[in-house]
């Protein structure tokens, strides 16, 4: 089962063509990410200042199919993927509440690195069980 | 009662200090407005875009008091005051979950005005009563 | 030859990791866009609120290959390609001033519609002479 | 004589009201900062992650003249003062090129402290320095 995360869409998330602006759609992405591993138990403030392991962003892509306005109620499924003991992928699919079809669909790919020297390292034990249970 | 809105605090809130950036803490009180309205039943997307009346803020302050992490779990009370017919002014008092004293605490004045004349008009009777409800 | 924008790296594009948050280098890329039109002689106040005709864009895509710190100078190459008579895409890529390789890589593709309907619809000439100038 | 930074106003700095989001102000008066310290001789990226010594904002308040649009140039007249050993003020004026009278005036307060005892200590000499000329 992914998980599911609920965000408002607010009026800071707009622009002046009176819709959601293309980059933010990643933020909002982003959110469901750190609300999935909160969820999980995982401590987010030790997690992005950690100076043994870090979990950069290397890719990212989004397909922008319907407009989404100020006001309107996200709900984004969140499935992660491991690709290898090093890096995980994770899909996201934004839907507007009562809505059939996707107004957006996005992609992160993760790699675990050392934060300084940024050479890739095993993801922890608990970076993979968080794969594992979000993916069902 | 003042409104209350429940906001955890994400990467993007943050900056390289390792800490919120000052400006964004007035974007989560701008947040809390909405949400505050979107309760009321003021459909977010008609209010920021009326063609007939737009109330800006004319002035905003906020004060920094704590440092506020990534993670951190924030309630933001919300009481708005009715200043005359055409305006009023919202305070906010940002606490982090389980502690007493506030993180921090900011003011945004708000005028009604026709958006493209740009003079002054009455608030509608809906603003007025969202201001006396908060008000309590 | 591909246009140029410089931008410094500022507090606001970075986060709690120290370095630019990963969504906000495609709201730079999207500034050398904007550069870029504007230097072409496009008025954007009106470009992005045009009743007839808007150019949204429908799909973006970014590789993360460096850090990118505060302070930092970025050197942003845009290059501009027509795909169709309603559709054209834009390749970034992203330097650290005297750096030899890129820091990132980005793309977006853009369709003109007609902004209440969302049917396709011609690119503007200027639009297209703008695409082959700066395709050089 | 005040430190001048130019500045395009782009996109994302709109919301969809169709001008400039209040607290965007606030981000352009920081960058103007930054901008500011820059000139000065000062390293960012050592500036806001140093170990030692923190200058963080504890207030900052913003009037709203008038609406500023995408693709205005703005130009921010800062001027710094010192308030004590510890602790100096930054006052900001935003005009729109061309145009008389400011669209709007900010001011942010600084204190500098120990960043993890959260203890005020005196302000270095070259930030002493740095206020000092640009006050002029």
């Amino acid at each position: 089962m992914p998980f599911i995360y609920n965000r408002s869409v607010y009026f800071r998330d707009t622009d002046a063509a009176g819709v959601v602006y293309f980059a933010q759609v990643l933020v909002i992405c982003h959110e469901a990410y750190e609300a999935s591993l909160a969820a999980f138990g995982i401590n987010l403030r030790t997690f992005f200042q950690n100076s043994e392991l870090a979990i950069p962003i290397t890719h990212a892509s989004v397909d922008f199919l319907r407009p989404i306005y100020c006001g309107d109620r996200l709900l984004v499924y969140l499935t992660p993927q491991l690709a290898s003991e090093t890096e995980f992928q994770v899909k996201y699919a934004l839907f507007v509440d009562q809505q059939d079809k996707p107004v957006s669909q996005a992609l992160t790919r993760h790699v675990c690195i050392h934060p300084t020297q940024r050479k890739r390292q095993p993801l922890s034990e608990e970076m993979q069980q968080w794969c594992q249970k979000c993916q069902g």
